[in-house]
């Protein structure tokens, strides 16, 4: 009868011999298996799960005995019976190795666990917080042996952890004591070590074994919106996503107003400063009460956005970044206390963490993009269009990577919109409109019918149709121009140029009558030639951005295009190449990749190692300023016409109609209607 | 002709070959030679002066030319008319090498120059302080390279002073910008690195060149008295001194009266928290003010002090420390920013070092003395006693170091005193007393004239005789036991007993007229019998708590003996011995050392190699816990009598007379009147 026994550990493959007897979970240390434990071996967690197999397994070349493993114990069966454990699952601390046996670690057991990502063509991410739960039972003072209660946590931790330097600051001193002897000496830790910390940080401290966890907020602080996405940091599951307008735009519609009501103002920039904090506070206290998490539970924040943006948030005075050179005050990342920022509807401990900067308008939201899609990872030439008030736009592949912020405005977010609204239900999110009859058919946020179904008014009685949001009105666009109701140069057409009663006079220009909502008390949805130009003034500022870009890598056309951005819906790539807001592509590589700064801040939440990865790769993203550079007045100027004045398009010639026609009656082209391709 | 030339530096001897046209300073650079810059050889500072030497030097083996150096240039000659240099200095930054050479460096020019302390028998302290002033130019931004300000005062640091890894708070960013473009890109930074930073921290910035100062407080803060130094960190000399008696003396007279109104009171530790910073902060304030320095020129403050007020002063209940066994919640050395204590007359950016506590009652004030008088680095075996209402009492040598900390009250303070006050001007510190006639003499603290001077009334006039402090009375007493006025259980006999009538009877017991002020209007000065037991009872808890120790070394008797404390003058050994408060021990041997633990304070503060040296010695002290040792109270009692109900005093027979006489007339050994040598 042999004394020891082969463990083998699935997926990694790792093995080893270990005495009979020993824990499956002390096996799993000692090789280096990714098995969790939060109580270290204590059997108060039940982290460590793990399936045994039994039977033959030809593959390891060995047979595994019922007996493989000590018989099911009475704590296992007191956790199984309060929360429930499958089939066939052991408590890897509790059950001992007595033969030869195969564990596998499901992939909640494992510290490093990948979070799956919706979309195919994004990169899982895998688990790295900078935050966990540890359970120590800390040694009493001895008189003999003295030694401060501090330094005994300490000593806890670098034993039963294999914790080093470990610091706490004066007020979780202040509670050390009491909370250590309301646990009898047994406590729970969140432990925290961002990836530039040199040493642990004691965040907070719970007496016994804490039940309860740790959350992180991920926030894109965008000119016009500010999204937050409330995230478990122990397997990265989004618990709530919420936004809301940012309130500085009183002080100012966009970055460069804002800037300037700073130079003009005294204490504009504080004030501006104090603004954003309580609307982040504010949004804390709504989604942590929408995920019915505690405030007290989170403990960590990340943050992107452009540089105004990062330093209004900082409290530092943007007024440098309205002039050349656009000098950041600090370009790098930062972290730092959440109350150093005035956060308090978050952990009084909690850690934020601020991506770095790229350069000038190019800022901590660009590199979140560059995070999340990872376009220097990439074979092939890839332009990354994430539009917003600023669009931040990234060209490149693995040789080269460049970058530029686009001022769009916030036609696309719903303003500037006679009907325009936020991403909200009852928005109109997506429109058709019949070439032949003109007839617009359209679905709004929170319902699945089309308008033209019989049961949608019914469907969408709760919500309403409140007006239309920036997919919508993309969409919108460019089923208009599909249609002929819009031409080449942007000009709606009147009733009788266009054939439908739809289109409505206004004044000297027209508008087209998307839904009239009277009858159920709603609003009368119009789309004005005012909107129109809205929008091809905000396309053009992309168009021209990503010209820009191409201009500088010196070539004439993309492989592969990604939109994204903080919609309610994706934005239909085809819609988008009618639009003429990005260059042409085969359209099926044109993707929707949905907030994906807010992606980047996740994944940043999520995974030390990728703060390393993006503070390295912003080095050596190229940025182009679209404000002093000399060829981006001229590509905007061409990308108004939709889809273009100069540039083809051939993949779009090959899927959409694009009538020629002309409504200005004034001038040159008033052909009237005639449709062929080009 | 050569083109190198050798350059050697005194006193530290090195040598090195260099092209003629090197600049001094540049040599000593490279040579490692310890020469002071701020402004990095620009010839802004004159931080670098040295004194080159010419003819031969037999030693060297080298004669020196005349022509050596290059001649004396403008930037020297404006510094000499401007601020005035000694003759035959040169500034090291522009003198360049043109021959053979010897430098020598005078130890202003020192960056770890030695500050030389008063006492003969003290060691020096060397400077190697946490902040110093570096002037940088800083790189302008580019928007072809961009990069945040911050990242390129980074890089200035880093390419002009080879530091590395450096960071600054938000507080720092927000006034970066404006900062650097008032100084034309050039700034001076204040950069703090303690012992345990991982980085360097960029505590303040100026435009230009900084011409001022940055200091530190070291501060001692003890039960009865809080005293406080103002330093010079880039010299080490004391500018000013000043103290105030501990406002927390309201909620308790000692510390195990303010752990009781802590644990009696809710809130009551966050008073007394609150009521000590501002005390603290009242001292900052006016010792800046005495030494005209800016407040906000301080930007290191040391503290030192018992275990009570190290958790009073943190704001941490110290319950715990008011029953066995004693915890205290962290016991290590503290470092952290001073406004996270509230203290805000000192720099908004200052930084915090607290010593570390030994343990239990001893705390980081003792850890002080043993920085100051470090008797683990002594060969014989001494006995350190720190006076104040708690004692600190250190014994041992190279082997071993034990400690204890006496509760020994305020009396050596002045309080409890019927004319006892603090030491300030007009307090009488030395007495003498005729053994025959029974006539007093004294001196008072700002007079140099003993009382039976003639001219002492005129040079008293403006203090006045206000009261007697700690040495005072110290010595009152021990001269009243030598002139037979009182005996040696501590009874003040009456005036036919002791035969004069400056013996008064005051109710059942008798009093002993000092001074009688009235005729120009100051107080009447006794020394009662309660005066006498006050100084009894505290003299017995010292004298206990050093038998103690020596119990626990298995020694009956010490070599050396070192008397420290916050007082004005000096304690005088004989007295002291006389008075029994320290054992006996040869005279020659017994020494005072001021305020030790304030020095060890002033220590730490200019010197960071000082904290990780206490920081490792604390270890090795081993804490005997008199609150709990069954022979103090043994020793206390027979420790009541003066000087000593048991143990002998042989050196101090040999300069003493205890006259054996008893003036309890109600018992045994009323004999009256005998002398003889005992």
């Amino acid at each position: 009868m042999t004394e020891d026994a082969l463990v083998i550990f699935t997926p990694s493959g790792k093995r080893g011999r270990f005495p009979l007897g020993t824990p499956v979970l002390t096996a799993a240390r000692q090789l280096g298996v990714d098995l969790d434990s939060v109580c270290g071996g204590r059997g108060i967690c039940s982290k460590c799960q793990i399936s045994p197999g039994y039977g033959e397994f030809p593959k390891f070349g060995i047979h595994v005995d019922d007996e493989a493993l000590t018989e099911w114990n009475a704590v296992e069966e007191r956790y199984k019976s309060k929360r429930g454990m499958l089939d066939g699952r052991r408590l890897g601390c509790q059950a001992q190795v007595m033969g030869d046996v195969v564990i596998d670690v499901p992939p909640e057991s494992q510290v490093h666990k990948q979070v799956i990502r919706k979309s195919a063509t994004q990169r899982d991410i895998v688990m790295d917080p900078a935050t966990r739960l540890l359970y120590i039972e800390v040694a009493e003072p001895d008189m003999e042996e003295p030694s401060g209660d501090f330094e005994r946590v300490v000593q806890a931790l670098r034993e039963q952890w294999q914790v080093d330097a470990v610091e706490a600051d004066l007020a979780l001193l202040r509670r050390l004591q009491p909370v250590l002897r309301k646990g009898a000496w047994k406590i729970t830790v969140a432990l925290h070590k961002g990836n530039h910390d040199a040493r642990h940080r004691i965040l907070e401290i719970w007496p016994g074994f804490h039940e309860g966890g740790i959350y992180g907020l991920a926030i894109d602080l965008g000119s016009t919106t500010i999204a937050a996405h409330l995230c478990d940091l122990r397997d990265g599951a989004v618990l709530a996503s919420s936004g809301l307008m940012n309130p500085q735009i009183r002080f100012g519609e966009d970055l460069m107003s804002r800037v300037s009501y700073a130079m003009m103002n005294p204490g504009g920039d504080v004030e501006m400063t104090r603004t954003v904090r309580e609307a982040i506070n504010a949004l804390a206290a709504t989604i942590a009460a929408e995920a019915h998490v505690a405030e007290a539970d989170i403990f960590e924040l990340v943050f992107v956005c452009n540089p105004v943006m990062h330093h209004l948030l900082l409290g530092i005075d943007p007024v440098e970044l309205g002039q050349a050179p656009f000098a950041l005050a600090t370009s790098g990342s930062l972290s730092l206390p959440a109350r150093d920022l005035d956060l308090t509807h978050v952990s009084r401990a909690a850690q934020v963490y601020v991506l770095p900067c790229i350069a000038g308008h190019v800022g901590a939201d660009a590199a979140a993009v560059a995070l999340s899609e990872a376009p220097d990872q990439s074979e092939d030439m890839v332009l990354i269009v994430d539009v917003g008030t600023n669009a931040e736009i990234l060209l490149g592949n693995k040789t080269r990577v460049l970058a530029c912020s686009s001022p769009t405005g916030p036609a696309f977010e719903g303003a500037q919109i006679s009907s325009g609204q936020r991403a909200a239900p009852g928005a109109i999110e997506r429109v058709e409109i019949d070439a032949v009859t003109k007839e617009p058919r359209f679905k709004v946020i929170g319902c699945d019918l089309w308008s033209d179904d019989p049961g949608f008014a019914k469907a969408t009685e709760a919500s309403g149709i409140t007006g239309i949001c920036g997919s919508g009105i993309i969409e919108a666009v460019a089923e208009m121009r599909m249609a002929a109701i819009v031409d080449g140069s942007g000009l709606i057409g009147s009733a009788d140029q266009v054939g439908t009663p739809r289109c409505r006079a206004e004044g000297r220009t027209n508008s087209y009558l998307l839904h009239d909502g009277a009858a159920e008390g709603g609003p009368v949805i119009f789309v004005t030639q005012t909107d129109i130009r809205a929008i091809q003034l905000a396309k053009s500022a992309l168009y021209a951005g990503a010209r820009l870009l191409m201009d500088t890598m010196g070539i004439d056309k993309v492989e592969r295009i990604t939109l994204a951005g903080a919609f309610g819906a994706h934005i239909s790539p085809k819609h988008a190449m009618v639009l003429g807001m990005i260059p042409d592509a085969p359209l099926e590589n044109v993707t929707s990749a949905g907030n994906a700064a807010g992606t980047g801040a996740r994944i940043a939440l999520c995974n030390r190692a990728a703060r390393d990865a993006i503070e390295a790769t912003v080095h050596n993203i190229h940025k182009v300023e679209t404000a002093i550079e000399p060829r981006f007045q001229e590509h905007f100027v061409n990308a108004n016409a939709i889809p273009h004045a100069v540039d083809l398009f051939p993949h779009l010639a090959g899927i959409a109609d694009l009538p020629q026609v002309s409504y200005n009656t004034s001038g040159a082209g008033s052909e009237g209607r005639r449709r062929r391709k080009g």
